[in-house]
């Protein structure tokens, strides 16, 4: 499979390129899907101690906002709340008693990915749940969880700019890109720092519903 | 008391010219608390059922990275875990307990305001809290609520475009403004939609710690 690599926004063209490169694979199950049925698509977020805050909540403004398509859960290991140096307080479930496999696993970053990149158990939980998942989406350093799994080998990745040399080491086998905002590499999305997160998830809008789609959401949240 | 409207973000020179104005009033008394303690002033978010998501996360990012200068408290009427239609669950304090009176009381929009309008209880507690707080800041239609306790009247005002009509029918002596990102009157700050709160929370932190301050705290988190 050849890596896709996109930069920016280029919108509803996207889905036509990976519809092409993908045959009958992952986009067109999820189009077909999208269009047979009426359920929503679980967007998974997995939450650690010392999350950073936007990178969580900004998507989550974004795919929340969109009842009719998607529902939003939050998940740790552990379950239970799970805060940050922000302050920011939120219930989670334990990712092992999730129902189905996400349609969208998130992976936020913040200070907290400096400890679990070296949390076995949470490596082993992504590494079983990102291959199940229909887009896997990082944002900010959540990209040197995924890296760390051995699943983004060969991939086209990014991550936030003031941690690449960091987060760079946690997948050494990665083709890391240190310019772009957000990376698409098959169904991996990876996002650089924090306000990235909300531009990579109205491109993944872009991609999956089309630029108008996209930009309407923009509009209502009166991003700029 | 002449209002002072402003528009956008003028940054520093707002400290200037507020500074004036109020003499050796509130802003004159909060920068001098600021140089002479190190305690962290409280930024309490007023939480209640279908909250806007990201009117309430976007200034937590903005405020809660701030670690030496700010720390974050949510609370409720009643505490306890508090959702919304985006399915995001945090955990808030009972708003009785608070300690001290807030440094800045921040009371987010979203389709909850319909309902807490007309709650007694709710519109009680911001009439006993807000003027205790060195400022009040409201996102999106939390400027519907703050109008209701009639602590707006005769003050500048600005709120969420699309629920403008709707808004300006809780606070009928409120000078409304119609095309403002962000308002500010004294110490009450509004804001528009969503994502303007973030720019509002910005323009504050320049008022308060100058324009480079602001900028540096958007650069950090890649918000352009």
């Amino acid at each position: 499979m050849k890596p896709l690599a996109v930069h920016g926004n280029l919108g509803a063209k996207i889905l036509l390129v990976l519809a092409v490169a993908f045959g009958q694979g992952i986009f067109a199950q999820a189009t077909s899907e999208n269009q047979l049925t009426t359920h929503k698509m679980e967007i998974a977020f997995l939450m650690f101690e010392d999350y950073e805050t936007l990178d969580v909540f900004g998507p989550a403004e974004i795919f929340g906002r969109l009842t009719d398509h998607y529902r939003l859960k939050f998940y740790s290991i552990a379950g239970g709340i799970i805060s940050n140096r922000h302050g920011v307080p939120i219930m989670t479930e334990k990712l092992g008693t999730m129902n189905n496999d996400p349609y969208v696993l998130l992976i936020p970053g913040g200070m907290g990915t400096r400890r679990e990149v070296n949390n076995d158990e949470m490596i082993r939980q992504i590494k079983k749940v990102a291959p199940k998942s229909t887009f896997v989406l990082t944002v900010c350093t959540g990209s040197a969880l995924l890296a760390k799994t051995g699943l983004l080998d060969g991939k086209k990745a990014t991550s936030n700019k003031r941690a690449f040399s960091w987060v760079e080491t946690q997948g050494q086998a990665v083709s890391w890109d240190e310019r772009a905002r957000w990376q698409i590499d098959g169904n991996y999305y990876t996002s650089s720092g924090v306000s990235a997160g909300m531009d990579m998830a109205l491109g993944f809008l872009a991609d999956r519903h089309g630029l108008a789609f996209a930009k309407k959401v923009a509009k209502e949240i009166e991003y700029h």
